[in-house]
């Protein structure tokens, strides 16, 4: 066993190098590659990715997988790796080499002809490359596809293992009926609160050394980490020895500052990660919406609570000056938690936010079900936010082409978004009865809760999915209640 | 052949993925990386070294160039990528795998056993890994030496195709006979100018400005390449559209200022490559000579020359402001064209920078030669830069233990130091009598003279080795007279 599991792990070693190096590719192109180096570039990253696939692929992995299940006698951690190998092979292993590389370069003129559309307007232009985009994704999707499985449900388990239409349609049905009347109500009362001081040409210096000083206070290493700027905000990393999150200096500083937050959320988690675990597969945040769960609890759940800035508002005051600096805590409190529907997911506040998010689940199954064909994608959009929102785009730039994440191919990765809120919830109310989280974050205490999720979620990477991580935390199965009263007891009058 | 030519093609670029993606990874860890970082992303690249490595010794493409030898037919391009492919394929071939990969991490370890005992003055600390390199480097060139060839010229092959020993000895007897009694002379009158307005100060955020400024005017593009800062400046390319440079911003301005333009020259070299030779073997600069011909060209010949600062002076005093805005350009001139023998290389100033080198190429020709044992390299050292510079390290820290290149295994590296700057004269000399370098310079036309270097070098990657681009270029093979000509006219009474 021992030799096979050695010859394993430095195949799995070699795929590893190759990703990290892809990691590192991309980082760079997001944070600091000149724009003339692109298209010589991504030839590089190319190849790098067809000598991944080939590992992934080749018969040598298949033999060595089925050599370890044979002899069997796999520790806990070495019957993790050949699971997720194993999930990796299958992810990839009938795909069309050929018809994936087309896919690929599809993809990567998909997001340059998705750029100009939306700068532009022009949703046309954008239509023909997506409806080519969703049939490859869909003959990729059936390829995999399970007996009875929707393709739709595949995309999913990519983001979420566990998590399937079934649970997903019970959770956003949940959301629309609690929190569309709620965010009536919560809006009225915004319209008064006053935000004039977060967006008073703050120089971009005091927004760096407030970014870097809540990073650090929320435990993120500078010795193990680096903070740069990107046009996104964004966390990556090559081991847990080395994560990167970006973020971005604007007019509003409530941006920059929680979007470090966010960020620094993601980034403890991958730190968190155990030695033993990093630069194996199973080395990673355990799904797409466990770690959005980390950057939401972080951001939102205690990052916007009073609790939070008691012990700092001062230093961050004398960090941005005036007018900052004598704008009392309540007020700054009450503008940064307001809650007006609007038409960007991304700028959208933590109450509307699930409602972005059901608008493109509602969607993306419909567009893989074959039930919406893209030429009407425009107005169900519209129809959508009217519904659900109140409010309609007047341009499509601020509509149905905002986000990148189909021109990149990305289906069912949106719900993942909302999962991570609903699972902070869960976890912060479980988290309540057995550490006193308001005191710790009154006294500066970030290191207790952060060793808390350490403990029970960061160290284990992918050991566990994120249905059992949530079983283990917090006694139960994932459950939607914990969302909707967090946001109850938050925003009900 | 095409058929042949094309699958060759597929698997260097293989190679040449893995290649640059350890380019950037070296890049990031001088620019970036976290410190914490090293170890779990070292073996990373090591594993990304070995997969290099496996092709570039493979049966596979062996078989590939022997059948595009037998084929022939190739044009004078493909003819160029199989030959280097070629001696990329001798210089590996013959190294045992696992005693090279031991190698690998000795050296690795070796820099930072160099590193402390470098800041502890300690050179016994050293010595031993110092010894054990050498002795490895040594059964590395035994491998590939051919007949009567000396295991000093096939490290010296390495960096500067078709020199040798003999070229070199003559070359540095000549730098020896010329410089020593040269510096005396040029020192004497050096010490009367004054400096003071180099180091008043000045703020980073002018430092950089300047930098970028100076990059620019000498032709680097920003659309292609990036300024970071890293420790000790150098320069780096993805390929030729992505050409990065660093600098150090310090006490004294003319450090990073000439530190500028000297990387700029490099990088000047690469972003003139040609499209068809990017991303090949054939696409780098010719060798390690020729690049620090470039470099030295720009930073020295005409970096340093008064015509170069007429046109920008005024532009560079407004940067920096009091005092260098009120110095006169000849007092400026003078300072920055001082020579007097120092301790540190890399701190030399043009005239006594060969005799630096001189002490390296005459204690390497001994240490490989196995006529010099490590445990007496401290006094030998001490005893030449005594005789040569007429001064005497005080520490070994600012003697022997200076550079970091033995303990990288880097030996026959420096001479091209002292080669480029010869190269570079003689390039000048029949520069000048083809178009006006001074009027050019004092017009502010730094295009004309770079389109001249890119028509006659830069354009031609590896196609021509050092020597053949001087022959095409000057009409004669080397030869070290230019630049003792252009010392004497330079810093001679």
């Amino acid at each position: 066993m021992a030799e096979t599991f050695e010859k394993l792990n430095r195949l799995l070693e070699r795929a590893a190098a190759l990703q990290t190096a892809m990691v590192l590719f991309e980082w760079d192109n997001e944070t600091l590659a000149p724009k003339g180096a692109a298209l010589h570039t991504a030839k590089m990253i190319g190849s790098l990715s067809e000598q991944y696939m080939e590992i992934v692929t080749s018969a040598e992995l298949a033999d060595l997988i089925k050599t370890c299940r044979k002899e069997g006698g796999l520790t806990g951690l070495q019957e993790a790796v050949v699971r997720e190998t194993e999930e990796e092979i299958s992810r990839w292993k009938d795909i069309p080499v050929a018809e994936y590389r087309a896919f690929r370069e599809l993809v990567s003129r998909a997001t340059g002809i998705w750029a100009k559309a939306r700068e532009e307007n022009d949703f046309a232009s954008f239509a023909p490359v997506l409806r080519e985009i969703i049939s490859c994704q869909k003959r990729f999707a059936a390829c995999r596809a399970k007996e009875g499985q929707s393709l739709y449900d595949v995309m999913l388990g990519d983001y979420e293992k566990g998590f399937d239409t079934e649970i997903l349609d019970d959770f956003f049905r949940e959301l629309r009926e609690n929190i569309v009347p709620l965010l009536r109500e919560a809006s009225e009362r915004s319209q008064k609160i006053r935000t004039d001081f977060l967006s008073a040409d703050y120089p971009v210096s005091a927004q760096e050394r407030a970014a870097r000083f809540l990073a650090e206070y929320v435990g993120f290493s500078f010795d193990r980490g680096v903070l740069s700027v990107s046009a996104h905000p964004f966390t990556t990393n090559l081991h847990n020895h080395d994560v990167r999150i970006t973020t971005h200096y604007g007019k509003r500083i409530d941006s920059s500052v929680f979007s470090v937050i966010h960020e620094a959320g993601h980034a403890l988690y991958e730190l968190g990660i155990r030695d033993d675990l990093t630069q194996t597969p199973v080395g990673q945040g355990a799904s797409m919406g466990m770690h959005e769960c980390q950057s939401r609890f972080y951001e939102n759940i205690i990052g916007r609570s009073r609790a939070f800035w008691e012990p700092i508002y001062g230093k961050i005051g004398e960090i941005f000056g005036e007018p900052l600096a004598s704008t009392p805590l309540d007020d700054f409190m009450a503008a940064v938690n307001r809650a007006v529907p609007g038409l960007i997911r991304t700028e959208a506040d933590e109450l509307s936010y699930g409602l972005h998010i059901l608008v493109r689940y509602e969607i993306e199954k419909m567009l893989i079900g074959g039930e919406l064909d893209v030429d009407h994608l425009p107005e169900v959009w519209n129809g959508k936010y009217r519904e659900y929102l109140g409010i309609c785009p007047e341009s499509d730039s601020q509509g149905v082409l905002q986000d990148i994440h189909w021109s990149q191919g990305s289906f069912g990765y949106f719900p993942s978004y909302a999962l991570g809120s609903a699972f902070g919830a869960q976890i912060y109310y479980h988290m309540k009865e057995e550490i006193p989280v308001e005191d710790l974050l009154r006294e500066g205490k970030l290191g207790d809760i952060r060793e808390y999720l350490r403990d029970r979620i960061h160290q284990y990477g992918k050991l566990k999915d994120s249905r059992a991580i949530l079983r283990d935390v917090t006694g139960e199965d994932f459950s939607p209640r914990y969302y909707i009263r967090y946001l109850k007891e938050k925003y009900g009058a």
